[in-house]
Formats: structure tokens, C-alpha cells, sequence
């Protein structure tokens, strides 16, 4: 075989590989709410069916929340083995009335930038991401009748709600799992056409707080002004947790373990990096918000952040209501670098609001998660030969780059399997990940496709014939 | 005729009398949702057929909004005129959850304090309130076939939605609508069995401001930190709002037009009112929250306040999602007291969000009705033996109290009209007025028909037998 016809394979295959991601995008997986989990587990026998008829031996593997998919192919004796990893929930996709078409009804459309795009709710964030490495898989065995390396995935189903129930899975099943190097394709390029393998990402701690005053809403004539306001205090808090001039988090040991970008990285990324107008323009913005003294690419790529994802109390549909509530709620995320330590964060966010807590009030607390930052060696061996790889398909050199999203995989994976991760994705900023119009660009989906047969074929050691 | 036939007719009609008050909470006229229109038109129509019955002139009018219910009854000539003021609407429901039994489904229950409650949405606010009086009527007109003086009512139904309509119908509508004092059951006792007449109530001002920052939503992962999350802002905005130390308002010149209470009236209230925890405890509270230096009566009878009614952003729902939203929203009101000035107040709340705004963000701002506090002449001639009447039916000294909610009818009627009010109510602290199982005492129901049959007698000149 060659590398070429694997390739070809891609190339003519693009329209039934599309119509398998269409199949796949159609189920709508939104593991954070239960109503779904019906959805969930048909996601996860949609891709044990599709690998199994690929030559794989899949299964769904019951956890105690989302089923896992397993899946193996060998490859020729002495070949490396690669454990990828992807995941196929979704987020909930409100407000559903700022999409222009049905998030689960995916569709095929001609963007604002020129490129077709695939808009569907998990279009990038993961489906289409996972199928480029199915579909790359798939593309190599029909080229040779085999792939050029042993080959095991991993597709979770709890990567959008907190995922705890991964790190005892890849606990309980090390010898199954164990491989040569981790892949994961949930991360972004550096831009559109310029290929990248992300080495450092942020971690993230999660906290829902609930402020109780009064034991029932009342009337903000009667009680206004002698009754304690949860949202009002809710605020107090919120606003206390940044400071406003510097834009850093003002809980205490919050910075610690967080270090020093090293001089040479931030100029490098101050070369081929997006001006500040350049990330944040597409979105309507223009300055960089966070931490002052970093760029927009430093604040979100190697800088701890805390951020309200979400905040709720009183009267929120039209018109007006002159109630005062009982509660109020925010939810409240943090992302970490370096070494920070989640549940010391966790720990450091619940004592801020006790403090703040005025006479009258109780403060309860839910916990949505919590992980360190990731960091890749940059040593690792296979790091070269990816790299050699995405800039053949892509004609442009691959960059190392940060990422501001959280994958705690690739710390679970280190710490159970004891297995550094090669994080290699097609992303683009403008994907809408999380948001309404999700899309994945089709060049993305074929070009990524064809990268991964060409990382495959490197990491096997093949020269490119 | 004698007042206690009149008296008598009350007593043996409550039965009959509860019935009608049930029909009318069973229709669920909510003004400020529009789906709710036609059953505010119901509203009214089911009062102009019940006045109708009872022998007043009595018709729908139309406005903008809402219509308008007028009616007409002549007294023996030359006697007193005075003009009823009630309205028909309600507030909304949610959290429909929390209600115990549906809240347009009235039942009568026996509540905690061993009194039998009629508990519905409105039974207290203000429909159950209008009821005593047009039942009051009822009883006159079956003693004595005709009412001892002339009565016009106006029932409006917007009072729980800005109102915007009824200051033009009132100056459309000068010579229909002029008496010689206004009567208005909207507000609440002293205590239970403590019978009161209000003489000074706040103003309101309502303001609701949506804060934008990106143009879409954001994944928080990739763009927190550098991207402007409008929660922060909107907290940060309404955190400076009050003084956390004092609990006064920062706006600049909010206090202009403050009067200080008199240290009599202060006394009195001291000595007759309730202490904090007396006035507090019931709701689960124990501390007056507000501005130091004022007890809960004083906070919420004669200081301005500032209240937060709603706030909504981002995730809300269970679980966690990790967005950054393009906009949040907080709807804000105030509560005025003395001479200050709702639209000065506004243009003040406006500035501060402005002066606060950070680059790339925007504020949109929706006003939601604005009125000046009310005050009642303590001098005017009808005071005294309405007093008198309240005490001979309770068997207690009626005290002229504060009030802290907004009845800026008050003020409208003075403007259009020349005329003072007497606020003469039966609603209790613990009435749950727009909260979830609103109810009304069934014995405020039936003692406050008893008390109007009184009053009304009374302010005709006529000796009470």
C-alpha cells in the first residue's frame, strides 16, 4: 500500500463518510440532562455498530452514568498502539431560538467565509472530530486491509458534565487501555489552514452556589429594604471576585502554582499568534478583558481565569414583577494553569462567599467538576513525526500551542495509564463550539480526516513513499 | 334603616358572599402577560355584570391596555360622593411549583394561626380586597334598598403592570370620576385584628437593563479571561448600588426630597409597631438588611430602597454548561419616599450603569413605570370618623400607619382629580402578596365588608344607630 491511496480513499469516500457524521450528529446526546440519557447511550451503540463493522471488536462498557465505547484493531506485529480519544455528548443547545436550523437536524451550508460548513450541535465539538479519526481508520484499512498500527478508542460520553466517572474507568481497565501514546482530536487549529498540536491545556473547577435569605419570595414593596436581597448579596459576592483595575482573581492563593510564560514562547506566539482584534473581533469584541498585561491569546491560553457561566433569581421572563426573591443562584467556573490545585481553588471560592455572607443568609453549594491543567512534554518522541505529518497535509508548519479549554482526560490518562497525549485537532475559533450554529467546516472534516492518515502512517514509522 | 341590619345582611349573606369573591379569583387575569389579555377583558366584564346585578350604571371602558370598569350608584341627595379604587389583575404565578393547591382554583383552608383562608392568586391583592367593599354595598342596598351616599368605582386592570393607562382615563374622565374623597382597599392592618389607616406610601420606579458583550455566546473555555463576560459586568454594576457597610443607595442625589421622620410619629411606631423580629420572623428573618439606623417598619414605611426583583444570564438550568453569554439581565426597582423624583432616580440609575460600562459592552434599558411616593393629608376632615367606624368594628384603636409598597393611584387621583384618599385595607403581613398560596383571612374578608358598611355609614354623617 501506499500513503497515497489511503488518501484517495479519503478523498472519494468524503461524501458517505459525511452522510455517517450526519447519522451520528441526528441523535441528539446531551449528557448533562437526564431526559437524554436514552440518547446517550443510542450515541454510544451508533459508534460500537460503526466500528464493529469496520473490523473493530466494540462494545459499550456500562459505567454509572454514560455507557463508554471500547474498540481495538491490531496492526502488524511491532507496531506501535495508539489510544484515542474523543467523546460523543453534546451541550444543551438553548436558547434553541437563536439557531437557524434544528441543532439536531444537521445541514450542510455555504458560510460567511467561503467554506462549507456542517452546522449541527456537536458538529466540532466532538462528533466531527472523532469521525475524522474513524473515518482516517477507516480510509487506511480499505487502502491495505489493515492498519499500520494497533489501535484502541476510547469514546466517553460525559466529557460536557463533569466526566467523573472516567477517571475509575481508565483505573479498572489499565491493561486494555494501556498503549504507546494517547491521541485526542478536541482541540482547535491555530487558525484557519495553519495546523497545531496543543501542549498545554487549562483545567477547570466548577461551583454552583445557591444563596437562601427569606424562607419565601416576597413583595418588594413590603420587604423592600429591611429584608435581605439574595441577589443583591449574590452580586456583592460576584463582584468581589475580580478586581476590577487588574482584571485578576482576587481569592486568596489563587495565583499559586501558576507560572511564568517563559520569554521565548510569548514571542513566538506574539509572531505567529491573532492580534487581540484579531481573536476577539469575530465575536463582536475587541480589547482583552481578563488579566491585565497578557494578550488575548496569553489571557486564555495559559492564564487562570474565574468566569459566571450562569446566574438566575426572581422575576427573568417580560415584563415586571416587584418580588423579592427567597434565592438566587450563580454558577461559577474557574480555569487553572500550571499546577493550581482544583479543590484548593474549590476550597478558597466557598470560603470567599461565607465571608460575604451577611446575618440571615445561607449559602449552599454544588460541586460541577474539578481538574488540574495539562501539560505534554514537549520531548516526547512522537511529537516530530506528527508534526512532519499535519505540515504535509496542511503545506504550512504546525505550531505548539496552548489551549484556554479544559480536557481532563489527558491528566486522567497520565495519571491512570501512565501515557502522555498527542492532542491533534481541526477546530476552528468561528466553530460556535457550545453556543447556538455549531459548525465544523467540511474542509476541516476532510483535511482532518486525511491528516490523521497521514499521523497514523507517521507514528507507524512508514515513510510517506 | 339601621347600620345593624346592614351589619346583619353581612353576616348572613358571607356564605353567598365568598361564593361571588371565588368566581372572580377563578378567572386568571395576569396583566403583564399578554396570553393573559382576554381573561383581564373576562375580569372586568364578570365585575360590570355583578355591579350590574346590584343595581349600579356600570360598563367596561377602554384603553391601551386593559379596560377600565366604572360604575355608578346615587346616594340620598345631598349626600357625600365618594369614588372606590381597586383593580382586578393580578401578579404572575411562578414558581408555580411552590404552590400548594392551584393558584386559580381558590379553597378555603385552615392556616396556621388558626384562622380559615381563602388562598388563590389575588385573594388578598386586590380582588378579595375589592370584594369587601362592592359587598359591603351589597348589604347597604339590602337594608335599606338604596346606599346611604353616592359610590363611583373604578376598578382598573393594570395596577400590577405599570399602570401607564390610568392617569389619561382619570384626566379624560374628570367630571364622570370627581367626588368628594377617594376610597382604595390595597392595603394591609397593623397587625391581626389592629385595624389602620395608611397615610404615606412609596413611589416606585422600575427599570430593567440588558447588558451585552460578544455578539454570540461564547465557549468559556476558549475565550474566558480575555473575552468581557456581561454577568461580571451587570454584578459589578448592581454590587455598587448600595453601601455594603450603611445600606443606602450610592446613586448620586438619591436622598434629595428624603424627609426625616418626626420623632413623634417614630415614637408611636416604636411603641405600637412591631420590633424586627416580630416583623421579620415570620419570613424566616431575623434583621432589618437595609439602611442602618431605621428599624424594618421605619426601613420599609418611610426610607427609599433599592431592590434587585430579577437577574438571568448564561446556564440556568441543571447541571453546568460552560458559556459565556453574550448578555445578562437584571431588573431593578426603587422604592421613593417624600418629594423624590421617580424620573431623576431613572436618569441616575441610567448614568451609573453607563459610568460603569467597560469597553466593548452595551446597555439597553426598558422602563418599567415610575411614580412618586403618596401622602395623606392628616387633616382632612374624612379621617376621623373613619377611624372612629374601623375602631367600633374591631374593638380596637385604628392607628394611621405607613405603608412600604407603591399605590401610585394615590398620586394620580390627587393630580387628575383634586382629591385625597383614605387607604383603608385589611391585608395582613403574612398575606404571601405575590408570592406563592397568596390568601386572605376569611375573617379580614368578612370583618373588612363589615368595616366599609361602617364607613360608609359614617362618612354619610349618619349615627351608628
Amino acid at each position: 500500500m501506499s500513503l497515497h491511496t489511503a488518501l484517495s480513499a479519503v478523498d472519494t469516500g468524503l461524501d458517505a463518510s459525511l452522510k455517517r457524521l450526519f447519522d451520528l450528529l441526528r441523535i441528539p446526546s446531551i449528557s448533562t440532562q437526564a431526559a437524554h440519557a436514552p440518547d446517550c447511550r443510542a450515541a454510544a451503540n451508533w459508534l460500537v455498530d460503526t466500528l464493529h463493522d469496520m473490523g473493530f471488536t466494540a462494545s459499550t462498557r456500562e459505567t454509572p452514568g454514560h455507557p463508554m465505547v471500547v474498540a481495538h484493531a491490531k496492526g502488524p506485529h511491532g507496531s506501535p498502539h495508539v489510544l484515542f480519544y474523543g467523546h460523543y455528548d453534546v451541550q444543551p443547545v438553548d436558547p434553541l431560538t437563536l439557531w437557524h436550523s434544528a441543532p439536531f437536524e444537521p445541514v450542510l451550508v455555504d458560510g460567511p467565509t467561503g467554506e462549507k460548513e456542517i452546522t449541527a450541535r456537536g458538529a466540532a465539538d466532538d462528533k466531527g472530530q472523532v469521525m475524522t479519526f474513524i473515518e482516517a481508520c477507516r480510509a487506511l484499512k480499505q487502502a491495505d486491509g489493515t492498519l499500520p498500527l494497533s489501535v484502541t478508542l476510547l469514546i466517553e460520553g460525559e466529557e460536557e458534565s463533569g466526566g467523573i466517572n472516567l477517571l475509575p474507568f481508565l483505573e479498572a481497565n489499565t491493561e486494555e487501555l494501556k498503549a504507546d501514546v494517547a491521541l485526542i482530536c478536541d482541540t482547535g487549529m491555530l487558525g484557519r489552514g495553519l495546523p497545531a498540536i496543543t501542549t498545554m491545556l487549562r483545567g477547570m473547577v466548577g461551583e454552583e452556589v445557591i444563596i437562601t435569605a427569606a424562607n419565601r419570595d416576597l413583595h418588594s414593596g413590603m420587604y423592600g429594604n429591611a429584608a435581605r436581597n439574595p441577589i443583591q448579596v449574590l452580586c456583592d459576592i460576584v463582584a468581589d471576585l475580580r478586581d476590577g483595575a487588574t482584571g485578576r482573581v482576587t481569592l486568596p492563593g489563587f495565583y499559586d502554582g501558576v507560572p511564568d510564560i517563559d520569554p521565548q514562547t510569548r514571542a513566538l506566539w506574539g509572531k505567529i499568534g491573532p492580534s487581540d482584534a484579531q481573536s476577539l473581533g469575530p465575536v463582536g469584541l475587541s480589547l482583552a478583558a481578563g488579566e491585565q498585561g497578557y494578550t488575548a491569546l496569553e489571557q486564555t491560553w495559559c492564564r487562570p481565569s474565574c468566569e459566571i457561566n450562569g446566574i438566575s433569581g426572581g422575576y427573568e421572563e417580560n415584563g415586571f414583577k416587584t418580588v423579592l426573591p427567597a434565592k438566587a443562584m450563580a454558577k461559577v467556573s474557574f480555569r487553572l494553569v500550571g499546577t493550581q490545585d482544583p479543590e484548593a481553588i474549590r476550597a478558597a471560592f466557598r470560603a470567599h462567599v461565607q465571608a460575604r455572607l451577611p446575618a440571615d443568609c445561607t449559602a449552599d453549594f454544588v460541586a460541577h467538576g474539578g481538574s488540574r491543567a495539562s501539560l505534554v512534554p514537549t520531548t516526547m518522541p512522537f511529537l516530530p513525526p506528527a508534526l512532519k505529518a499535519l505540515e504535509a497535509e496542511w503545506q504550512q508548519p504546525a505550531a505548539v500551542i496552548g489551549c484556554g479549554g479544559s480536557i481532563p482526560v489527558v491528566t486522567e490518562i497520565q495519571q491512570a495509564l501512565g501515557m502522555d497525549s498527542l492532542l491533534i485537532g481541526f477546530g476552528l475559533d468561528d466553530d460556535r463550539v457550545h453556543s447556538p450554529n455549531e459548525k465544523y467546516d467540511l474542509s476541516c472534516f476532510h483535511k482532518g480526516t486525511r491528516s490523521w492518515v497521514r499521523v497514523l502512517y507517521a507514528l507507524a514509522g512508514k515513510n510517506p513513499d
